[in-house]
């Protein structure tokens, strides 16, 4: 489409121009891009809840279209008006006050929103993979443009956490961040816990119920916790961090026995994202580590108690302490809910005038490769039971300048289905914090040991 | 002193003045009343961090004053030049952009904020009991002089939850508020359930340990929770609540026998207040409740692994579904982060223009009596050991038309102490939900039965 068609040259005339006078009374206009689950949740409220949000808002919301990818869907239910509907995103976001980017992914994503900022328009979005690789480039546009781009809905859901962190806790200074930022795992990683089964027919229970995809590669492989990392960190640590920088592993490898071990621990495992400030040199000078991988952690800590496909975010501040934000992470409505609180806030700062904080990037921390951050490590090893193991198995990490908190011994005379076998041990050592570069070398170093027979798991841990 | 003295009319050349152009490099001028343990804090970090505080704020933030009731006092500690100490509190805040209110009370904590508002400035206040008394009063002030009015302090300390009730969640219904909101009860309450100690002997543990006033009033009696409820009711339900609209009962009865009966029912009892929305008519209308009052609940519920002086609030939304925000809701450092926290946010729109949202009272729900709540009952009895004791009971139950969930029948043939006794049972009843009037006419009636010894304890159930 043309910018010079008649069309396009009457929506300019209703578009917001710095030079007219703005109409008071107008209703905000509000262009929402895709009409998936969360896309149909927001349809449904802007609609039915007219009268509240304008009565929040101190303006009227009017939804001016609403973009999908094939015309003629049945969908009545939205109670959206059914010319609304256009498969012309291009042309919708250039006359909108507000653009509500719901279609995910980079392309078209990105260009569109770009688009709408240019033609005036604050943006809210739920994009996690889009902020995480193209934040700054978003930010840059909004900043230019003067509108706000709010994307409460990217991390955790219906959780309020974009905000109190970027706001709220603006007059404090954040050392730590621990979330359990994806459903899916957090719900297969709970359930293998309840029933003791394994990874894989956890996964399929997990898709029968819904709570996985058909593929569910994004969440178990722990993309999607990785991009929702690299939000909050930008966000508590004033610096860029682009999903680039995030060390992630998934939960692919966590079996039944690692889940067991960590019961006996006193623990339980799950996949967190970490975003942690850390001293990295004599004169104080400071680092920031971010990454997504399976831990265990202490039953008393409240992460601990998180369960199904809930997420919490656990945030440590120097003045405030410690602090949690607990709800659902995904799903129609509760993302619906986010978007729609940041819906109300850019509606009324078109309103009250002003607009929100834009990035704030000025600390420019460096963040660190893994092997710089700092965690414990819990290692089970299989053993030749002979006398000096120990002392071997102690040096390896000594060597290594690891400190050993806890080791327990255990002997073994028979296998799993009862056989006696040669009498071996198995050796299980929690060690105090260190680097996980040389936590990692240990690890190395104990595999060639020859007596070590077998190097049973190797797991985290953390929140302690 | 005088308006019209020369050093007031230096002082108004320098206030903001909209016919002047804004000077876009000068410091916003901060005063601070106050400088207890929390005050103390906030100038701390207002010095100590003034660089973070201006790259987040986009402007330097400069202390002209912190007023005192007493000069002369050593607070060297706090880093501020002494010359900046004043017992002349209505005089600071002629001279600041941003007046930070924390003497707490409602003279002359009021009338320096209206003044101060009057004057230009935003305020930033921890001061619940001014805001559950005069809300309304200051809202007013600061929609005449276009200024903001924050105060994410006066509710659960450090814990963000005035902002992501208001803001987070503008596009969503909130149904029901449940908070942890008062860290003392909730330490003696925890302390008791670990204990089996009494409620005497635990306050007075806790006052040795800090945890508790030498006066434990407005603690205990649940004054200083129901002021933060009617706080939470009004942002919550866009209704104006004043503390005259809470039911208040506090934990003085609250019994190791209680204790005891909510561990039996896999319950603990937290001191909780509650603001919940409810049908009233047929038409579908609708009320607020708003109360606070010890109650059990269920272990499984995110509240009650809720230990310590920690403070927790749950909401239930329409679409967000249940979340929790938990975290220190007292002390110095704690309360700080959230002062400043609203101290950036009103420096950011001082820089970027624009206010935050004012009062929302567009709802205007009528506040119900305690005995149009809806709650269920734990009700223990002393009863004779008698064939129709539980048909006569029940009966009482049916008359006020209140359904039984669990009856719970236990015959005692000795004393505590071992000895014999006529055979009695101890009774005890859950209830189905009902509302209160009923629920504790019911009550009245069974004490009334002969059959009927003692109503040994009587507790609501909430959260389940």
């Amino acid at each position: 489409m043309s910018d010079l068609s008649p069309a396009a040259a009457s929506d300019a005339t209703a578009a917001p121009d710095e030079t007219a006078a703005p109409d008071e009374t107008a209703p905000l206009r509000v262009a929402l891009l895709g009409a998936g689950t969360v896309g149909s949740a927001v349809a449904r409220t802007l609609t039915h809840e007219a009268d509240d949000l304008a009565a929040r808002t101190g303006r009227r919301l009017e939804l001016v279209g609403v973009a999908v990818r094939r015309a003629g869907r049945d969908r009545a239910d939205l109670g959206v008006d059914p010319a609304l509907f256009t498969t012309d995103a291009a042309e919708l976001v250039t006359r909108a006050d507000i653009v509500i980017e719901l279609i995910g992914g980079i392309d078209p994503a990105k260009e569109l929103i770009l688009s709408a900022m240019a033609h005036g328009a604050s943006v809210v979005t739920g994009n996690k993979a889009l902020l995480a690789e193209a934040g700054p480039t978003l930010y840059a546009a909004a900043d230019e443009h003067g509108v706000d781009l709010y994307y409460e809905a990217a991390v955790a859901g219906a959780i309020p956490i974009v905000r109190p962190i970027r706001d709220s806790l603006a007059g404090d200074r954040i050392d730590r961040v621990i979330g359990i930022l994806n459903g899916t795992t957090n719900f297969v990683l709970d359930a293998m816990d309840s029933t003791g089964a394994g990874f894989t027919e956890t996964v399929e229970r997990a898709q029968a119920l819904g709570y996985a995809e058909a593929d569910p590669t994004a969440d178990v492989e722990g993309f999607d916790a990785a991009a929702k990392a690299a939000i909050l960190a930008s966000l508590a640590f004033h610096t860029r961090v682009g999903i680039e920088h995030v060390h992630r592993e998934g939960i692919t490898e966590v079996s039944a026995g690692d889940i067991a071990a960590a019961k006996e621990m006193g623990c339980v495992i799950k996949l967190l994202g970490i975003c942690e400030r850390t001293v990295v040199d004599e004169s104080g000078g400071e680092g920031i580590s971010v990454r997504v991988h399976p831990a265990m952690i202490p039953l008393g800590h409240p992460l601990a108690s998180v369960r199904e496909a809930f997420n919490a975010v656990f945030v440590e501040a120097g003045s405030a302490g410690e602090l949690m934000f607990y709800g659902q992470g995904a799903g129609g409505d509760p993302t619906a809910s986010a978007v729609l609180g940041d819906v109300v806030a850019v509606a009324r700062h078109r309103v009250a005038g002003g607009k929100g904080p834009g990035e704030s990037a000025y600390a420019d921390l460096p963040v660190l490769p893994m092997g710089r951050a700092r965690t414990r490590y819990h290692v089970s090893l299989d053993v030749a039971d002979r006398s000096g193991v120990l002392a071997k198995v102690a040096q390896v990490f000594a060597a290594h300048e690891v400190s050993i908190e806890t080791v327990r011994q255990q002997v073994v005379t028979e296998d799993e289905d009862g056989t006696p076998t040669p009498p071996r041990a198995a050796l299980v050592i929690v060690t105090h914090s260190a680097e996980d570069a040389a936590l990692s070398a240990t690890v190395d170093a104990l595999a060639e040991l020859d007596i070590v027979r077998e190097v049973t798991s190797v797991l985290r841990v953390e929140g302690s």
